[in-house]
């Protein structure tokens, strides 16, 4: 394994994160907070480390599939380690544990929280908070590839490891000019947001926030009641952003390179677009009668599919009070998530169609077993080997929900709480049912739930495999034979 | 599609449930029951309805797959409209909604009762109710194939259709010989826990009930509190019975053919052997300081276990009353199931063996991407359309899962109340959690949650498929087509 190429990319993300810190570190000046010292301090170390890191060149610049996604994995979590740091240190999150809890929440864009009073921490907190969701939703390494030319490695396989859905589409020849293009059309969406936002006149810093942790699908709110507090153009404007946000990106880039057809033509979208306007009726018609009037119902009913399919995991109400068939719908949606090559969670709308695809395809079969007709996607045929893939996706995503219900279940709270906890974390979504519903939180939990909260998480956020084969021991044995190697390899040239 | 033929098959099983139901009528004559007149008058209708059903011969014998699988799922739905009108002609469960409840629920071995009451039913009616996990237990077509020669169709679709796992061995070389074979295993056993248990000092009417439901892993009991007023000997007796009939049913014919050490080889059976191990274990940790001594403990967690993972659903203690992480391993059971080639149901243990080792296989390519090991699976290599096909099993199975799901939170009960109804019938299991728990019933759900839950019961029982394309419009098409041709070249000929 090439683990010098592994330790330049650790290395250029704590530099990276060196640089994202002085966000908050701007805020603290603006607002005169006391806290920006230590973030400032956080900062300088890790731009210290990540030099250190970054010294020595690699001999061998190749990056294999491997590599990738081991670099991929350790870069998050290095990431969430040195970004949980000023929570700790400033005392605002007493608890490491929980401090890690909150900041693997954000980067991974799921929006649990274990604070129980959001509104007591300060501007710069709050804002490096909103602003993990940010990084973590077009993801730092697509970030890294944007502006830095990792010369001579197939950097493919570090966007793959990173990026969610079945398959990359390169959209530019380049895979600089892609990365640099997605966060682009991300930053310009933001800015969209926050603007959107002003106008109707929610706060400045409010509006930076919100749009922060929408465009990431995050759902971090700054107000304890979310966006309940809101104004009714507020939370639309919220609802259309969440939607636009879990919409694949490949949609804006067709409509950038004026191609609005293909744009609207594209399959996934459509299935996304249907299944919200199917699900907002669903859940309209059961919370019709709950409000005074079919307007506030509507709001309702789409700003909370909107924020569960996307996994954005913003609240306008306390969803827990709704009746059953809601609940099955959001746990349904919660699986579902948004479009791949979006900053959605969940298993994306692509991989149903496909698993749709693949048994109606079964069945046929069954029928008549001549039949051989290909299985389409978004037009084309879709080979072999990619829906082996999403099989695979599939029975692997179900195997870990497994086994983490299990361990979650160590804590003895009713099954509602664990079986949600576990599919809220996993698919990065946020709020949950019963006690960790929108109006609970995550702080009561058992440590081990916590740490198997947070892999649950990060394998979401990475689709499980990049994170999956860090577990393996082969992986470490096999980086210590190359070790071993090299050091045979220097003594036989002495 | 060649409806003659499957015409011919229901109306031979017609003829075997009216030779079936002269049990009950024995049974009412020894207890001079009034019921057994009512069973004597559907047993006459039923004869009547299958002979006039095989009256015309037909002209084509070949059975394909899908109509292999359409006699299937056909004949198990005539089978249980016909089995559960002596329940409503007798007035004992005077709905006929739950009368078909109850006798799908006997046939394919689920064991969730309607009933509040089942001690206050007649021995007739006791005796027909586990007859029918009897009958279900290794399959009515099994039955048929074992005593008629279906000359000149290739009678393995039918067999295939019915029988649970991945895949059907053939023991002997012909059809009929295998059938048998399993019939005369199938009987031996049950006539084995006759035995014991009456030696044991249980009464023989309850033996014969308790050794019917435990063969079909059913779980009807006929007593209102299940296994639990029976002796500890008893007790133990049904455990090792209902694990004895979880295995794969190749084990014994290895040991009937004197190759045992080839029974004791079956990676299946060893891994079945040892995930009831390791769960009791867990269970009996989780519940020790409930009971006053280690072996009662050990003998509630092991019954608990058993009944289960081979899906009977038996119980001699309440675990709706134990802690979540109890309630999480009988939940992660529920869906591991038995053997294939068994009596019980769930997934199958060798699926579970096939979609680990599938994921294996994944992260190793992640690993080393040149790697091309096989997966091998009791020893042999697995072919690739045998892991299709489990691949496609899994997600359909969820797919149904999450849909009855979703209808069965009309309902508007808790969380573990909807999950586990669905899981408990879906996988042919019996009881559930909450409401449906052991010391609950099914009888105050929704006329539209029943039927959802029969058509789980059933696509449970025959392995999804054989159901699933009962419902698709093409196959209907198909057969209205076929008519008319029939009908043009009739004219043509005239």
């Amino acid at each position: 394994m090439n683990s010098s190429m592994i330790r330049i990319i650790i290395g250029h993300v704590m530099k990276i994160e060196a640089l994202l810190l002085l966000l908050p570190c701007l805020v603290a000046v603006i607002y005169g907070d006391s806290q920006g010292l230590t973030y400032l301090t956080v900062a300088a170390g890790s731009m210290a480390l990540g030099t250190l890191f970054t010294l020595r060149k690699p001999e061998d610049k190749t990056l294999y599939l491997k590599e990738g996604c081991v670099a991929t994995s350790l870069s998050w979590i290095v990431l969430s380690v040195i970004g949980a740091l000023p929570f700790y240190f400033t005392g605002e999150i007493p608890s490491y544990t929980d401090a890690l809890f909150e900041t693997i929440s954000g980067f991974t864009t799921t929006g649990s929280s274990i604070l129980t009073d959001v509104e007591a921490l300060s501007h710069t907190s709050l804002m490096w908070r909103s602003f993990t969701h940010w990084i973590g939703g077009m993801g730092v390494l697509v970030f890294l590839l944007s502006v830095i030319s990792l010369s001579g490695g197939s950097t493919i396989n570090l966007m793959k490891a990173e990026s969610p859905g079945p398959s990359v589409s390169k959209m530019a020849p380049k895979m600089k000019a892609t990365a640099s293009m997605l966060y682009y059309i991300y930053a310009a969406l933001t800015v969209l947001e926050m603007i959107f936002l002003i106008a109707g006149g929610c706060p400045v810093f409010d509006s930076i926030n919100t749009a922060f942790a929408t465009a990431g699908t995050g759902g971090f709110g700054i107000k304890g009641d979310s966006i309940a507090g809101y104004s009714a153009y507020i939370q639309w404007v919220v609802t259309i952003f969440m939607i636009l946000f879990g919409v694949n990106f490949t949609a804006y880039y067709y409509i950038v390179m004026r191609k609005i057809k293909d744009a609207f033509h594209m399959e996934e979208v459509r299935w996304y677009l249907g299944i919200i306007a199917g699900a907002t009726l669903i859940i309209f018609l059961n919370i019709r009668n709950i409000y005074d009037t079919a307007g506030e119902a509507v709001r309702h009913s789409a700003f909370q599919v909107a924020s569960i399919i996307t996994t954005t995991g913003f609240a306008t109400a306390d969803f827990n009070e709704w009746n059953t068939i809601c609940k099955t719908t959001f746990i349904t949606l919660m699986f579902v998530g948004a479009c791949a090559g979006s900053t959605g969670g969940g298993m994306k709308v692509s991989r149903m169609i496909l698993v749709n695809k693949t048994i109606g395809k079964e069945i046929r079969g069954y029928l008549n077993p001549k039949s051989v007709k290909k299985i389409l996607f978004e037009g084309k045929p879709v080979d072999h080997e990619m829906l082996r893939g999403v099989n695979v996706y599939f029975m692997t995503y179900i195997m870990i929900f497994v086994a983490s219900l299990f361990l979650v279940s160590f804590e003895g709270r009713d099954y509602g709480t664990t079986f949600s906890a576990v599919a809220t974390c996993y698919n990065n979504i946020g709020p949950g049912l019963n006690e960790i519903g929108p109006a609970g939180n995550f702080s009561s939990l058992s440590v081990l739930s916590k740490y198997v909260l947070m892999f649950d998480m990060l394998a979401g956020r990475l689709e499980l495999f990049p994170l999956v084969i860090l577990l393996h021991p082969s992986l470490w044995v096999d980086l210590f034979k190359h070790k071993r190697n090299i050091r045979r390899k220097k003594q036989a040239n002495l």
